[in-house]
């Protein structure tokens, strides 16, 4: 009988074309399909919570997958890791209901946004940062979140609007700033993102901590429901899926 | 007239063949010395406070160098820094006097060497933690720690015995371990360091709290003068030279 598992994998997206298998790119996904099939030596479809685009890192995306002749969740989580680069790693793996669906039976998500406004980047942390070369307005910055939490519609912080979603209205239920010396944290929370929307509420969040735009502006930009160069997106390499919620 | 300068660097040491110019290897030493040839037109020799091998990291290297054509600092800085792959940071340039020398003139150093013992390293942090499959015991490699410290010959705990140095005594003033979650810390303070010296106590203290061997062991080890297989070098990715003492 086939057997559905529950696996969570964290990675540095820093050397991968994004989560999903693409013809000639070295993405999350094949790696971790390829390294399946070796182990198990099944055709392997491993489906996440959510993609992640090239760049992005993940410290928990979580994933399912089933296998028709059953191994043993500990043995094949070794194998996985044994089979893997050191930049993937599956961190859990359990058995499944046959009806858990990464994506569908996820309650909500968390991401993370970090940036680094000192003027020297550190090396250490130069490929999970991005870069602001500029003193970031906390309060601004936190006046700004402060009006984009909640219920709204998030057209104008989504890109690829002509993306058929049945609706762009999100609840965003968390969207804090934090700082701890030159680095500065995003953190936001939904029961769904749109495409790129945590990258443009961190690119609007970054300008407006730059002050460029007021925090006021907010509101008349989700308004606006139409996305507009007001809107950037912020670099991949700042942003990590942070936990999946069931 | 001559100007000297003191340079603070930081560095990921991962795609680098160590501190020292080597023919046909990429070192810190060579990246340093072509950005500064680049923008002075001066052939710049830059020394540092002590050589650091391959793939080890720095998060404040120390290093001085001359300029017959005095450049303004900022400017040499921010030049610097444009030139250099980001794995590599000038993070703090000044005028120094012309007696200064980074490496005679310090009165001490500090390395940390970081490892993780949780069951899987995080990919996060691969580059900059050595990975123990073992959890660690703190309270014995405490112990070993302060068995060590003081004044000793260290000979058991260097490398390449052979090269002729004065003395191989040397006043550890602290060694320190602690832990954070996964994360092991070893903190070597001293005057001056033995080839390999932080790399071999660090091998040591991992032993020691695998329980491979006794921290009681640490006296006789340093009485035997004799470097031998039952103290290992740990490997290079998860030193930092940290601080350099004036």
């Amino acid at each position: 009988v086939t057997q559905r598992y529950k696996m969570t994998v964290a990675y540095d997206g820093t050397h991968y074309a994004g989560w999903q298998v693409q013809p000639g790119e070295r993405t999350i996904q094949s790696e971790l399909e390829r390294a399946a099939h070796q182990i198990s030596g099944e055709i392997v479809r491993i489906h996440c919570s959510g993609r992640t685009d090239s760049g992005v890192h993940a410290r928990a995306q979580v994933t399912h997958f089933d296998l028709d002749a059953p191994l043993e969740t500990r043995r094949l989580a070794r194998g996985l890791n044994a089979l893997l680069d050191s930049d993937i790693r599956v961190t859990s793996l359990t058995g499944a209901a046959p009806d858990f669906d990464a994506r569908r039976s996820a309650t909500g998500k968390q991401y993370r946004y970090f940036l680094w406004d000192g003027a020297v980047l550190p090396p250490h942390v130069r490929l999970y940062r991005t870069h602001v070369l500029k003193r970031l307005e906390l309060e601004a910055m936190q006046d700004a979140a402060g009006r984009l939490m909640g219920r709204n519609d998030f057209s104008a912080f989504a890109a690829n609007p002509n993306r058929e979603v049945p609706s762009t209205t999100r609840t965003l239920s968390q969207l804090q700033v934090s700082r701890k010396g030159h680095e500065v944290t995003i953190v936001a929370e939904s029961e769904g993102f749109l495409y790129k929307m945590v990258r443009s509420l961190a690119g609007f969040l970054i300008r407006v901590g730059e002050g460029e735009v007021s925090p006021e502006a907010a509101g008349a930009i989700l308004d606006s429901r139409e996305r507009t160069a007001r809107v950037p997106t912020a670099p991949p390499q700042g942003l990590f899926l942070w936990k999946v919620f069931y």
